[in-house]
């Protein structure tokens, strides 16, 4: 070992000693007569001393840059101006001796929680930016999940079984990779999405119980919170029903969020995909706060404003004590609304005012409705005196995303989206299907394996729409953190399944015959469910973007432009692949 | 809960409660009255009895064929004839009731230990081989060791980091399977063969004890134990020397040993390079028995022989007590050493036997050498009455790897491979480079981030092939578990390392100008090692190949057989990566 002690472990019981650090240089003061090194690590800083006394020793020391790497020989003393903010700070090493182990060129951007480096030129070296506090921290909590994860399903009996990564391209769902093959010439592999099909097939070999953390691929266009790799945390359970998957997967959160956080909760609630559309506009709540839409259609129709009457659905929220909102105030809801991502054509508010103790009921509508009208809209929301309602108008399922995207400004604006408050969820029996008006097909809302609930079953010939799945996801601060189902376990239904998506039988067998195949030979009942890792560490520190939890991320591009990566490969690589570029 | 308790989980204790299980029907048989199914799970094998009380259940159980899989309602009875050899053989489940979960159609080939599967068949039916004690045994040890890595490498500080697996193509070393990218059209990602620069950069970034088991992968054309994909325990440390590398992760092994096997070793021998080549003509030597070799150039030449006199190397083994060995078995051996994959071109023997308490001494090369030259070779092996002495003579290099096949082939006769034995061994000093006739360069024997031992720097442009590195493998029984190096971290060593492989400094620059970079940044000193993980579940289960220990491994044509992967993509695929085929 080329140190005897990192750089957060020397403390006020080791003075007097003897010893050798080594770690980056963070920061050199110079005092006059006297020079201070911060020595940083992996661990934490120790502060080096040198004084006058040794002049050449000195006149080294300042030499140094930043980041150079160093080993250095002293004795622990006690400081004489104790720091108390930081581990170490009751002592400091008196320097006899410095080796620099590597120089450092002056890095592109400073190595600070606050760092002035731009995203990309941060990108680019991120084994600087990594260097960071923030970095690090993020990337030892993802370590620390990852083991406690572990530890949690071996305790209850699962097994860690690693399945393939050069795979069968299934166009189903999104985009593959796909790896030509120099030894089945003109073949391809495809990366896998997840390992779905090999998860079930582990079932029908009879494992019982699997959990895997495993990388997955996406050839999508990205968004912030994507990336073409990313890990899941993957598990399936043989002999189950769905509400044991919801007990052993609620046990692993609540067992991350003692560990991690020392945070207990009493069981998640659970709500119903149509609730969570009509009382959410979305799938994945954050129910850290209220604001519930209060669907209007019943007293705000028929009044004569034609934008409400002709709407399929009129539906609001009320916001606490917002009543003051000012003109200029509210144009920014307005046009917040307005923006192409949100997408609705207008806002209606209600202020519920007083003057001198006499309700005053103002609104962007009062030429079509009385007061009688606005009260009765007030009612409707339990509205108190001081709050605000906001309305939207128009088609169904549009309207609800609207007024979901407005909900959660108006949530962040009131600052009841505290990221140190954690409010999981379930949403439960998910439809099993939703339609595309672009092919003009159904698609399965989780994916072509999940069973539909037992009494559905008739439905899926007649009105495939209203059939509910044994389906669920894990929603933890309006973020979804995983999704699972019960599965189609026998080949009838499984081909029943892949008819109703619009697969020829031809299509199903040659994408997925192994699958109906291992059907046919004692498949059990299962159930599982998938976990992104990224996302539950970027929900766990309270973060939105997953990237900053991934050592070396892409960009939006799909880049590494670290390695600059994707590259050219030579014509001998081609050749041997028997490819060409168009 | 389908089910109340596993098939494993029953005993004494529980007679007279009611239970129900699910598992697979293993066995059934029906003596008359009774009727027995053995009912399998992942846990283990309960009976259930049935006799003819209820003739309609008795009927509707005889019905049931292998591999269906069922629910049963019972009571547990005592056994009247207790089976000592299984884990619930005290007990017995009186049935009530059977349900059929889902049905099976005869599988391709018998559940069991001695499977009449052939290879092939149990490949495309994996999920039903699978269901075989020894696979499942297999995996699961896979799942114990994984289990035991991380928290052995956890305790002992090391953070796991995961690393991308869509990189850049590096073509030094073995064939990339690349990736093409339909975001940056023409350009290819890589697969990692191994994330080597990634581990490096990490330890740029101070990460200071890095691991990670992951997968690698690698286009090469297949053997039979080796996969285009692999699972890799990959390790690195800052601020270390090799002995700090070499005692940290011989700790590893000892951990695994002890937790899994209960075996207890002392301190692992080593060896150098040089000494592993000299006495057994390989770089992993199985050291469970001995037979070194003993080189005979001083003995044997100059004898008349020219077989021996113009080979550059003479050199034997003294296998004890075979002195008996008959012309048929010598025969045998001598075409054991002129297989091709042997390549020697002729086998000489000595057999110091005795008739009467007199010395006999036979020998192949007798024309050539008096008894008095056989007693002196005998000498040099130290020989004692009743011993064999096997030679080989050519090429050095060439002539040590025949005889290494031999001395493995004897020591397999003789069983002195006992699986139940380990020895394991640290091999030392490797060669920096290698020299490859073929292309007529230098290739880097580990990698080309390997450090040359300091002493030896100077040799680097003089007589590169004798600079030795400090890069060390783990070998136990035979079998290369893992290996590593200290790594070069300077910009300008690794110039001069890239120069002497013939790189130009563009292609030095553009495949691995970001670690350059990085080098220049502050790189801290630093090491470490990779184990091959599906290497190390063989080795303990004293099995050869490595393909059992993977759920879903591909053939020696690299394809997956059970999903017909690799396979033809649509031209829609094609026309979106911009890419053709010839």
């Amino acid at each position: 070992m080329l140190r005897t002690h990192s750089c957060n472990e020397l403390r006020i019981d080791n003075i007097g000693q003897k010893v050798v650090l080594c770690g980056w240089l963070h920061r050199s003061r110079d005092l006059g007569g006297m020079t201070f090194i911060d020595l940083r690590d992996r661990y934490g800083i120790t502060q080096l001393t040198l004084d006058d006394s040794n002049q050449t020793l000195c006149d080294f020391a300042r030499s140094l840059g930043r980041e150079y790497v160093l080993q250095v020989d002293g004795i622990v003393r006690e400081r004489s101006s104790k720091n108390p903010k930081m581990p170490t700070g009751d002592i400091e090493i008196e320097v006899h001796n410095i080796k620099v182990l590597n120089k450092s060129k002056t890095p592109p951007f400073t190595i600070e929680d606050n760092t002035d480096g731009g995203d990309e030129l941060r990108m680019r070296y991120r084994y600087l930016d990594l260097r960071r506090n923030v970095l690090k921290e993020n990337l030892a909590l993802r370590h620390r999940l990852s083991i406690l994860i572990r530890n949690y399903m071996n305790d209850n009996g699962f097994m860690e079984i690693e399945t393939p990564f050069l795979v069968k391209s299934t166009p189903e769902g999104a985009r593959d990779f796909v790896v030509p093959s120099r030894m089945n010439t003109g073949e391809f592999y495809a990366l896998p999405q997840s390992p779905q099909t090999f998860k079930q097939l582990l079932m029908v070999a009879g494992f019982d119980k699997y959990f895997q953390l495993v990388r997955c691929f996406r050839d999508e266009d990205l968004r912030a919170d994507r990336q073409p790799e990313f890990t899941q945390l993957d598990c399936e359970m043989s002999f189950v029903e769905q509400e044991d998957v919801l007990t052993m997967f609620e046990g692993l959160i609540k067992y991350l969020f003692l560990k991690e956080k020392n945070l207990q909760f009493d069981a998640f609630p659970r709500m119903t995909w149509d609730e969570a559309m009509k009382f959410y506009g979305c799938d994945k709540p954050d129910i850290r706060f209220g604001m519930r839409f209060v669907e209007l259609n019943d007293v705000a129709k028929g009044n004569g404003f034609s934008v409400f009457d002709n709407a399929e659905l009129v539906v609001g929220i009320c916001v606490k004590g917002c009543a003051g909102y000012s003109r200029k105030q509210l144009d920014e809801l307005t046009d917040f609304v307005k923006r192409p991502q949100v997408g609705a054509s207008g806002l209606a508010y209600i202020k519920y005012g007083d003057t001198d103790g006499a309700d005053v009921i103002k609104s962007s509508v009062d030429k079509f409705y009385s007061q009688e009208n606005l009260k009765s809209i007030l009612q409707k929301f339990n509205a108190e005196k001081g709050d605000l309602i906001l309305i939207l108008a128009g088609e169904k399922m549009k309207t609800r995303s609207a007024l979901c995207a407005l909900r959660l400004e108006m949530g962040s604006r009131m600052n009841l989206r505290n990221s140190d408050v954690f409010a999981p969820l379930w949403v439960i029996d998910f439809p099993l299907l939703e339609w595309d008006e672009e092919t003009g097909r159904y698609y399965a809302m989780h994916h072509p394996f999940t069973a539909p609930k037992p009494k559905d079953y008739p439905k899926l010939s007649t009105s495939p729409s209203e059939v509910r799945a044994n389906a669920y996801d894990l929603v933890v601060n309006g973020v979804e953190l995983g999704g699972g189902s019960i599965r189609i376990h026998e080949r009838t239904m499984q081909n029943n399944m892949f008819k109703t998506l619009g697969f020829s039988e031809d299509e199903a067998k040659h994408q997925f015959g192994f699958l109906l195949d291992a059907f046919e030979y004692g498949a059990p009942p299962h159930g599982g469910i998938a976990f992104g890792f990224d996302r539950i560490c970027a929900v766990f520190s309270g973060i939105d973007s997953i990237r900053d939890f991934i050592a070396f991320p892409k960009n939006n591009n799909g880049r590494d432009v670290m390695l600059n990566a994707p590259s050219n490969i030579s014509d001998a690589q081609l050749n041997e692949l028997k490819i060409s570029l168009k």
